[in-house]
């Protein structure tokens, strides 16, 4: 027949190396990088042949995306805030403070535009990227003593990182920059009062409740944080049609995989915690109000200096105020109903 | 090469149809169906092409399923909900009274075991089914009177379907089936005193502010109503794993990418319609207590006569129970602070 070949051709063997910003140990993370190369494998026969390599292995996990842009791997599974240092821009693709929360990231990605306008910046830089996961509002973190005022946090070394870390330096915070690997002994020693990370799943296996065990809430800096896979920009356009697709759609399917995944491990994770003695606190809403104040602050700083970040930070904004408006009614009040009904153990 | 003939087997040509539930108006339900049939197609150069039929072109929206089971169509994109005439079971693919909102729905079917658990019922009436898009929690329709105590239900005739329909009589209300095409006419006359129908978006369409201005929240019936592509089992079995991946894929991706709409579009939609004279009124605390009672009542009577339910129900509450313990943290308090900054007009 004439379709065979025809086909074939259409089906180039490719062998890609996508360089994760994550550990194998954080399943989550990891595993949804493992989750779109299965599905572009499984649809191409493995002809589009995708490995993954964790932080580490090719480059360490922060230098993720640099890797693509000097061509040693084709893409990766980073975050894009990680890069903030180059151009603030590329926080918008993760988060920001006070920011969209996870479904209306995703709502602002897929239908109001915001892929499209990230990826008229990323293809400035050579970059094309596709959302690829989001962790939901994360927690505030390990804290060795209680905060309750914005004095509290006078001289507080916290370890954060981006646009957050310029935010709470407002406030007096001391943003502290130290690896993973030695969070748990700076707290013991007390050379670092607190840590944010992630969420109970993956801040569990950090064992931070040890050493300091207030857990705070929410990650005001983090509503709603994506992922996405970033893609050398002349290798995807190179790429086959359907092999597009077929990337386009693994993506799109691992990104709501990903919440998933935290949204059913979060629960038993924090229920572990707390019998292991985590004690949970919110932030107070005078701190949590000094923190907007200074984020919006830092928002229009950076916006003034930055069209590429105005231009996506006011469309993120335009409409967080619409989704807002529209989640206080029936979302907000079916869940509010749900936790009284949660807390009477009536569920 | 040896290798063109050998994808070449593996990639059947094969014609599908996929009757719908929605009609093409309804373009967030029934785009997602598209979306499907595209990523199909673009993935397997055309070879597995799914058309998509809106409700009516075959056979009726509500009938979607029986045209499978009698191998009319080989699948169809429907709410499993619509079918709880057959068996109450298949009520927990898509919402039931008080149940879980769209994230956990998704983190129970992905992580929870819940699609696994859902096909072992399915598969005992030979449907294969995944998930296939989410609306959000629903708004409680539209009323031409306030309606702010239990008494006032008594006698109400109200449009709506399922399991829904037997909890609210246990509050006095007189459930309506009335054809949709007729809805408007019956409020005018006053023959229907109310009707609930999906969101903002969807319900705009109808016009009904007109003929019954009080738009109530939460529909506490779909907190997170979702939708399936259902599959004939034998015709499932039959495809070629890639075949099956690829669409397993465009399920998952479509899942979200339909969240995402809903999420996008209703905002600008609930403006409108307030704009247009709709009276936003949340259901009163009484009124949510009395339909929970009535809920936990018609759940624990079904699920003393239906093994099947049970055990899918009861892996439904484990998990709701555990979700909206965590949900209050993080997600909720972002949320809430979020929500009085939109109120004060500082977003």
């Amino acid at each position: 027949t004439l379709a065979a070949p025809a086909i074939a051709q259409e089906k180039p063997k490719l062998n890609w190396r996508m360089t994760s910003s994550f550990p194998k140990s954080l399943d989550t993370l990891f595993g949804t990088g493992d989750l779109v190369a299965r599905y572009v494998r499984e649809a191409t026969d493995g002809q589009f042949d995708i490995q993954q390599f964790a932080a580490g292995e090719i480059v360490p996990g922060g230098q993720a995306l640099d890797a693509v842009m000097s061509g040693t791997v084709e893409m990766t599974h980073t975050a894009s805030y990680y890069y903030w240092g180059k151009d603030p821009t590329y926080a918008l693709g993760t988060a920001v403070p006070f920011g969209l929360n996870a479904r209306q990231m995703n709502a602002w990605f897929y239908q109001g535009g915001g892929n499209d306008l990230l990826n008229e910046f990323y293809g400035k830089n050579g970059i094309f990227a596709l959302p690829c996961g989001n962790t939901g509002a994360q927690m505030g973190g390990w804290y060795r003593k209680e905060i309750n005022t914005v004095d509290d946090l006078k001289g507080l070394k916290l370890r954060i990182a981006g646009l957050a870390g310029r935010v709470v330096e407002k406030l007096g915070v001391v943003p502290q920059q130290i690896a993973a690997s030695d969070v748990y002994a700076s707290l013991e020693r007390g050379t670092l009062d607190a840590t944010e990370f992630v969420g109970p799943y993956d801040d569990e296996k950090l064992g931070l409740y040890k050493v300091a065990k207030y857990y705070y809430y929410p990650a005001w800096w983090e509503g709603g944080a994506s992922l996405h896979v970033m893609i050398a920009k002349d290798k995807w356009d190179s790429l086959p049609k359907t092999y597009q697709s077929i990337l386009t759609a693994a993506c799109q399917a691992a990104n709501g995989a990903m919440l998933a995944d935290y949204d059913y491990k979060n629960p038993a994770a924090i229920a572990r915690l707390v019998r292991a003695g985590a004690q949970l606190r919110p932030f107070s809403q005078e701190i949590l109000q000094a923190s907007f104040n200074a984020a919006k602050e830092t928002h229009a700083e950076i916006s003034s200096q930055n069209a590429d970040f105005k231009k996506i930070f006011d469309s993120q904004t335009a409409f967080k105020r619409d989704a807002y408006l529209w989640a206080q009614l029936s979302e907000y009040t079916f869940d509010t109903f749900m936790m009284i009904q949660q807390r009477n153990n009536a569920l």
